[in-house]
This record gives C-alpha cells, structure tokens and sequence, in this order.
C-alpha cells in the first residue's frame, strides 16, 4: 500500500503560550454577544425589522475574521496539499442528488405540538421527567387553565389542582407503561398516550403525534409558480361535486399506480391527504432545495473532477461554503442556525486503507483547530458508539469543543466506505469508480476497477468562528498608575486570524504624523498585512479598542519617530512596547504572521 | 466638501504587453466551455443527474480563478481603502426588506404562454417581427398544425396553408392596430390580440396574456410544513357547499378588510383567485425569500455598522457573495444564471457630492477592469438614458463587455440618492441618518442631520469571470521543430488571477529531481505562491497543460539543477527560458506578482 503524505510541511506556528488569567469570565456568552453587535463581529440578520431569529450578519470585523479563518482552511486543506483539490458547487442541485443521498427522505426532525399552548419542538430534545415525578403545566393564562382543568375532569374524571394558569396533580409513569395519570387513586388508566417527556416551555404531556419535518429548505425552480399551478387545479377539482373522481379523471396515472400516494389517499378516502398528494404531485416537477451540507456536492462532480485533473487515489475534494438546514431550535447564539457555513472533504482512498487515513486526518485536523487556539485542552474526540452511526459508516469520530453550556460538536470526521458514490451510482446511472492500470484487483485481474473508500473530516465554519471568539475572549484585571483596578477586556485571537493585523496610530493628527502613518500603512497592504490607520481618541482608548477586537500589534508615530525614523511595536497579550526602526516593522510582523 | 481620497495606492501592475495574434479566435465559447470541463474550470451542476440548466459548479481551477479574482475586488475595494468596509449578510434576509426595496411587488419578468406549442417565454425578449412580414408558426408536429388550421379556419373564417407541421399565410400588422390576421383581403379584423411578438421557438402570435412573474426564489421559514397547512386547510374549505362561505367563516377579518385579496375575490366570486388568495394568506407568515442582489444587505445594516465603526461619510459598506434570480431565460454559459455571485459596493456621501462620487467611482472601476484584461478597448461605460432609469435614480452608467455575441453588462455604478435608505426607514420605523455634529445643515443648524446620498458599484463577479476568461483564451500558431504547423491554446490570465501561479516540474521521476521540486514549492507556499508539483507526461506536455490553464510560470528541475543549483523559468506568454539560481526563484516570481 502507498500512502503518499503530503509534501510540504505547513509553515505555521503550532504552539502558543497559555494565559495567565483565568480563562473563562463569568457569563461569557453575554459579553461575547454584546461584544459583537458593539464592535461589529456579528448583527443579528434584519435587525431593524425585528430580526430574524435563524440567521445572523457579519460586520466589518466578523467578515473579516471569517474569510481569515475559512482561508486557514483552504491553505492548510487544499493549497498546501499535493493531492488535495478544491471546488465550488451550486447550493441549489438537482432534486435527484437528495434523493440519492437520503436527505429527501430522512433528512428530519420529529416534531410534536403541544394541546394547550400550542408550543411546537422537538420530541428528541424535550426534557423528559423521571418516573414519579410531577407534572405541573404551565397554561398560557388563567383561561386556558381552566378550560384545560374541564376538560380532563369530563374527559378523565381527574380533578387538578390549580393555581393561576398553572394546573397540578399529574405524576409520571413508567414510559413503557401506556396511560399516564397517577394522580391519587382515583386515576383511570389508558387514558393518554403517555410519550415520556413533556413540552419545554409549559410542562405539558398533551401533545400531538410525532411527524417528521425534512430540514431541507425547498424552492421551485423554472418559469412556472407553483400556487399558481396548485390553485388552478384546486379549484377545477374542487368545484365538482365528487373530489375523488376529478382526481381520478385528472391524474389517471398516479391514482392508477398503487404506490402512488394519491392511490393511497383514494384507497384510504382521506380528503387531507388527497389534496395534500394532490399538491405534492403538482408541485414536484419544479420543486428545488437549498443543500443541507456541501458535502454530496464531492460525490456528484467526482467524476468531473477525476477526469480533469488526473488525480489518483488517495486524493480529496474539498469545498466551503454555505448551507441551509431549517433547524427547529435555534441555540447559543451562532451556533445553531439556519444559514451556515461548512468546510468539507471528502477523501478517496483504496478500499482497505480507511482505518490509516482515519488516524491520519483525526491527527491532522485536531492539529489544526489547536493550532489556532489558546486552550487545547478545550478540544477532544468523542468517538460514536454503534447506535449513532449510519449504517454503512464504518467508524466516526467528533471534534468537540467544550463551550461555555458544555462539550459540543466542531467536526464530524466519519469513515463512509463507498456509500455515497454507490448511491449515486445507482440513482444517476453513471459509472463511479477508479480504474487502477498498475494495479491487480482482488480478483487477480488488471486493471483494478474499484469505488474508492471514503474518509470525510466535515467541519463548521461558523462554530469554528465561535469557539475561536470563546476560546479568545479574556477578561483582565490591571492596576492603573493612579492604583485603581480596571478591567482589560482583551481577544486573544491567533493573529493569522484577527481582523485586523496591525493598527497604525499617530500620536497626533498633525505635525506629519498622519503621513508617516498611512507610508507606512503602504507598505503593510504591499507585504499582504491587513493595516488600518487609526487616529480617533487618546491612544490609550485606541490601544483599549484594538485590544478589544483582537489586533495583535499597534504601531504607534510619535515625536521620536520624526527624529530618528523609530516607531513603538505594542503587542496586544503582553501590552509590552519596543521600539524599532520604521525599515524593521513590516519583517518583523510578516514573520510573526508567518512563525 | 471634505472629499478624502484611499490613502494607499494598489500596488497593481495596470499595463499588460498587448497579444501579436488576432484576439479572438473562432468559436471562442463554444471551444471556452470546452477547456472549461476538461480542464476542470466549470461543470455543470448536477451533470450526472442530467443537470441544471440554470446553475454551475466550479472545479479546482474555476474555484481557485473564482477565489482570486473576489480576492482581488475585496483588496482593491476594502483592504487597501480606509473608508470602505466590508459586511457578510445572510443569503435569506427579513421579507419585509424585499417590500421596502420593491422586490417583492416588482422585481418581475413579463410572461407569456405559446398557444399552441406551449412554450413559456419572456415578452420583453421575443422577436417582434416587422409590420407587413410574414408569419410563418412552427407546430410542435403534424397534428398540431392540423388542428390549430381547423380551429383558426372556424374561429376567424381565415384559411392557412399547411406545410408539415408548418402554418403559412399571416402576417404581422401594425401594432397600434387591434387584430392581426392580413392575409389576402378576407381577412376580419379585431380577431385577435397582436402583440407585436412572436414565440421565440415557434414563431406564433397564439400567446397567453402577459402575467408578471417574481424572479426572486421564495422558501419558507420555520417549523411549520405551509403545504401541510394548505391542504389541511383547503381540505376544510372545500368538503363545505359553499366556499365562498367558509372562506369567510375561516378568515373573517380578511374577508372583512375590502383591500385584501381574499376580500376581492369573494366580491369578483372567483373560485380560482380566492383559492390562490388562500394559499397565500396561510402561506405569508412563513415565507423566506433568497437575495435577489446582496446590495440591501448595506442598507438594512446601515445602523449597526455606522454605530460600531465610528465612521463618516464619505464613507463605503461593500460586500461579495451569492445571489439568486429564477431567470426564466438563462444564456450564454455562466453569462446569465440563476445562482450566481456579486460584488456590491455602497457608498454614502453628503448630499450635493454624488457627482463627484460618480465621476470617482467611475474612473476607479473602470481601471480596476482593464487592470486584469489584455485589451482594454473590450471595455466601455454605456450611460442609461432617463427611460431606463429608476424613477428616484440620479444617473446610472454600466460597464460593458464586448462578448463575443455583442456588447453586454458587467456592472452597473448608480447613483440612488437617498432612496434606499428612505424606503427601509419608512418601513422599519427605525431613524437611518447620519448626525454631523460639526456642521450646519442647510437651515443653518448644528447638528446637521441628514440621510447620505449612494454610488453604488455593483458588478458581477461571475461575469467577471466569464470575461477575464474570453480575454484570455488564445490560440497562436507556430512552426514545431520539424517544420509543421501546430497551435498552441493558451490562457493569458492575469498573474493575480491566474488559479497556479507556478508549476514546479522534475524534468525525470528520479535522480533527487522530485524531491528538489517539493523543497521549492514549500518555499513558495511560505510567500504566499500558490505554486503545484507536476510530473505527470513528457515536459513539453506538461508545458503545453500548463499554457492551458493559465499558469504564467513554469520551473524545471533538470540535470544541471543538481550540479549548479539553477533552474529554468518558462513564461507563458512568451514561452521564454532563462535560467535562474533557485535562491532566486521566489523572490523573481513574488516580484512579478506584485509588480
């Protein structure tokens, strides 16, 4: 077996002092947050219009901070790598690929309403109370209250107790028990569907069944609108007297097709889900998601991709990009959203070789989310037990980092054998495979024809921005010269990701300081550093603002400067100033940024 | 006026040595597409899947022309310039921002439906064939053609000849005129709406009227399935006698409310509007729509990024990422897509100045295109005329490309006044002005309160792409050494958009020749060169694979190399040799780079 490592060694500096802080401030999301919106990281998406609640916008430093960081990853993941290419591929493709992926038909979450206030959530993340326990519920008022207490004396012959909108007397029982009231002993038995868990804002156990809600975004596509469509064909149908038998005279085929859905809902004689297959069978033709994950994207242009660049296994295809999932619950901020990006790759490896390149890229990417970090302890391996995985995986593995609500996922590094490009195989009828002429297969023969196995380290991009803003933020207590105790409020951030790599700061805004600033300011732009000219404020507070948004180094132009073409070198974790030639400054950075 | 011109110069090279050879070849696109595929630039998206017509996906070149060139604008545009910043807005933004900008009510096509062959087509785009001409109308087959003469033959008295599936014998009249057959002298008048077109395809005056259709793509938010509703609801609706009643019983404030389209289509007792209005009502609450254009994203967070940066106008928010139109007619390759990239600038400035803005930002576009371009004659401003204008807009030029199927858009600079952020003020509540604390207004007051007027530069960057790849395509003939004549195809990208910048070539797999090509190519990924090992075919081949891509250099590794420690340096343009020390190497290339 060969295993071609890749040539060039990453130029970049793996190791960085810890702090001497103590690392984590008390309520440190909030200040984050706060934080964000103050400087210009992060604005909740359409804020002036109330929000919306599932996206968010980068400002001028977020933005900044992100193409840094997603271009870490492109560097460390494909310019640097000989076998490793990149792409960029539409974010809406052909329905089929969702198909053949499984997203189309199991790419969901369970959903369930609660009875009384209507609440809808997750049936996988709702709380689930210990057996025995009580089950207060929490009406949305005092009438509510009441006409809940009503109906279960009518409906149960249970009498609760209540107080204001909230109604108590109701007890847990066993989940595999059926019927839930356990309220004295009076408490009739079989008399709701007793689920396990209750709704997370009201504590309630009347729920609705459990549905599947697909998190794909849909869309149609092509010059038709679909309501349109939709209301026309309604309305013929509808208008006659017999719905069944318009549907039957309109759609022949389908309602003749026994696996149709419309034959079903005939059969069936359920007028909801006729009108509902009705809809679904108009509306198909044109129907479109938004992808869910960049990463099928790999497996669709596989072929492409081999063709024209020559590759040969073991080889990657990797993208960044955004991706659109219609989370149910939104959570902590950026990280849980509807609209994020993701950094992927899949790698194309003989059959066999996967368990090496599995150790190989765990050890890689958990060196590169270090490497940007103050706080490597904060980074670990969760591996998946067998009930987690997709049934073709092979073996998966987590990066999880420890956020301030607890341990979660950064990337998902899982072993797909020829899963993915079998399904496309199958759904798109084209041939994918990797023709070996040097090799036997394991039949003896030459060539070796063969899917290659995959190994596919996907990481989000947007929870890589939040852990590294986390990981960053400190909060440190300094004595001024008049002895009083101030807090430095500093972002620790690795300087190839700030978004700013050096502020430019005349003392004053005259005597030719401004002039000096902004020759030198060149000079940085022409060397690849991101330089800003500052000139607001005392240079205290400007030093205090560059502290805060993460700017390793500060160059300041003082009187001396004009004398002896010296300048001040402030660093931004120690506060330290040297100072050094003008000629020095733009090498001294550059190999900082590039240590 | 305070007007402060960027500070820094671009360190960009603006003069390119013109090409000897005749500038475009033959059949530039269809051979541009071509080398597009098999060299991995642009595939179609979904192309084992048959494919989406309106989308493309980038390979490992495309990707990395596509990276540069944005890399570029971004540098040009934010990095280098102290007043303008950078901004990232979600792709899905708040609907109500698409009623403030106008997008939802008129960010529309004009449709048409062909009669007879079915044929859906934009009217402001289909052939108008000159008064008296004839008409002849392509049937879609035989049959078709036959019974449309019988149905013209009873309805209108007027007798075709039939040539196959072709119908002869009309001809177009004038247009201010009602009715349009004109063939022989029995012809009745007033038979027919004439258009003044035809379909695109077919040839026939047969058309639907003209509806209005949205071209921005619409999802729906939430956790809530709308066509779930839908059904769920209509299902109600329609198992009821009268729908008309229980429209109203379900939706009675809208039914009440005479504005609403429920309303008036319960008054025009029309069973297909009202079911639409229905769907639509239980469809709004959700409803998403995805960016049309990334350029309101400036506006709606005009607030947030004026707060944290402290800035003054003059001053820029800019922006690059995807936008989305559901382009009924999709042309020319990438040229008009309906998933394509932007690159957005909006530049706020005292009212009174937009003039000198315009004629700024005018000249700083315009060499920002002819920078990357071999023939800047390929490149001219066409000012809109005042029908073509917006009715708030101030003046308005485009930048054009001459494609080769005539001169057509790259980026519009628009001059908008106040407009945008009138109309997102007035729609969110919320006040968008700039406070000048050190001046008076025009009623001689301090502070001088006002909404700051737009230059907008809004250009394409898939265009771009698309152009700076027409630019570059070359093929040159030339005389081999044994007298024949062969072509050579090249691509004269520009060095900064050039996806490789350099490959390093072992001129044989062995004698410490490999190893040696790795050891230069890590020093040039340590400058920042994206530079690619390759050793795959004989050296010219290689030569020649590399002239096709784009890659401006090319160093070998040969015998000598180990003796002396030299190395050639190949140009592409030229296709000259010298010989260089390797310590040279990258100096040489960075240097050329930055020129």
């Amino acid at each position: 077996m060969r295993i071609t490592f890749p040539a060039c060694e990453k130029p970049m500096n793996d190791v960085r002092p810890e702090s001497a802080t103590a690392k984590r401030p008390a309520e440190v999301m909030k200040k984050l947050v706060a934080l964000c919106k103050s400087r210009g990281f992060v604005f909740q998406s359409s804020e002036i219009y109330g929000g919306l609640k599932s996206a968010y916008d980068y400002g001028p430093l977020g933005a900044e901070l992100k193409r840094n960081l997603m271009g870490e990853w492109w560097r460390d993941m494909v310019t640097t790598r000989e076998n490793v290419v990149g792409i960029d591929a539409s974010i809406i493709m052909h329905p089929d690929v969702w198909r053949a992926s499984g997203h189309a038909a199991g790419f969901s979450d369970p959903l369930v309403d609660c009875k009384i206030s209507k609440e809808r959530f997750r049936a996988d993340k709702a709380p689930r109370p210990a057996v025995g326990s009580e089950l207060p519920i929490t009406c949305p008022d005092k009438g509510v209250a009441k006409d809940w207490a009503d109906q279960i004396r009518k409906q149960f012959g249970v009498e609760l107790e209540r107080d204001g909108n909230v109604l108590r007397g109701l007890r847990a029982i066993s989940a595999t028990e059926f019927g839930f009231f356990a309220r004295a002993a009076n408490a009739p038995e079989k008399t709701w569907p007793w689920r396990g868990y209750v709704s997370p804002l009201f504590g309630s156990p009347f729920l609705s069944e459990e549905r599947q809600f697909n998190l794909m975004f849909r869309t149609a596509l092509g010059a038709v609108d679909p309501m349109q469509e939709v209301s026309t064909i309604l309305s013929e149908l509808t208008a006659q007297g017999d719905l069944n038998a318009a549907v039957r005279a309109r759609f022949p085929g389908e309602a003749a097709d026994a696996e149709h859905m419309i034959s079903k809902a005939l059969r069936d004689n359920d007028r909801g889900r006729l009108l509902r297959s009705v809809i679904e069978t108009i509306t198909l033709p044109t129907m479109a998601y938004l992808r869910p994950e960049t990463a099928q994207a790999m497996f669709v242009q596989f072929k492409n991709v081999l063709d024209s660049q020559g590759l040969k296994p073991p080889f990657g295809i990797a993208q960044m990009g955004k991706s659109f999932r219609n989370e149910v619950t939104v959570e902590h901020f950026i990280f849980r959203s509807c609209e994020f990006e993701q950094m992927e790759m899949e790698f194309f490896c003989e059959p066999g070789t996967q368990r090496e390149w599995m150790s190989y890229w765990k050890e890689q990417r958990m060196n590169w989310w270090q490497r940007y970090a103050n706080y490597k302890e904060d980074f670990r391996f969760r591996q998946h037990g067998k009930d987690e995985m997709a049934f073709y995986a092979d073996d998966c593995y987590d990066v999880e980092y420890k956020y301030p609500w607890g341990w979660g996922e950064l990337e998902g590094i899982a072993s797909r054998t020829d899963y993915d490009l079998s399904q496309h195989e199958k759904h798109s009828g084209v041939t994918l495979q990797y023709v070996d002429q040097e090799k036997a297969g394991p039949d003896g023969k030459k060539p070796w024809k063969y899917k290659p196995f995959v190994i596919e380290p996907a990481a989000g991009a947007t929870r890589a921005l939040l852990c590294f803003l986390i990981d960053a933020y400190h909060e440190e207590e300094r004595r001024t010269a008049s002895g009083e105790v101030e807090i430095r409020t500093v972002l620790k951030l690795h300087p190839r990701l700030a978004p700013i790599k050096c502020a430019v700061l005349p003392l004053v805004r005259k005597d030719g300081m401004p002039e000096k600033a902004r020759e030198i300011i060149g000079q940085m732009l022409k060397a690849g550093i991101n330089a800003k000219y500052d000139e607001k404020h005392a240079i205290g507070k400007r030093y205090a603002r560059h502290d805060e948004i993460g700017t390793p180094w500060c160059v300041t132009i003082d009187g001396q400067t004009l004398l002896d073409g010296t300048v001040t070198l402030r660093d931004r974790d120690t506060t330290q100033q040297v100072r050094i030639l003008i000629a020095e400054v733009v090498a001294t950075i550059r190999a900082r940024l590039d240590a």
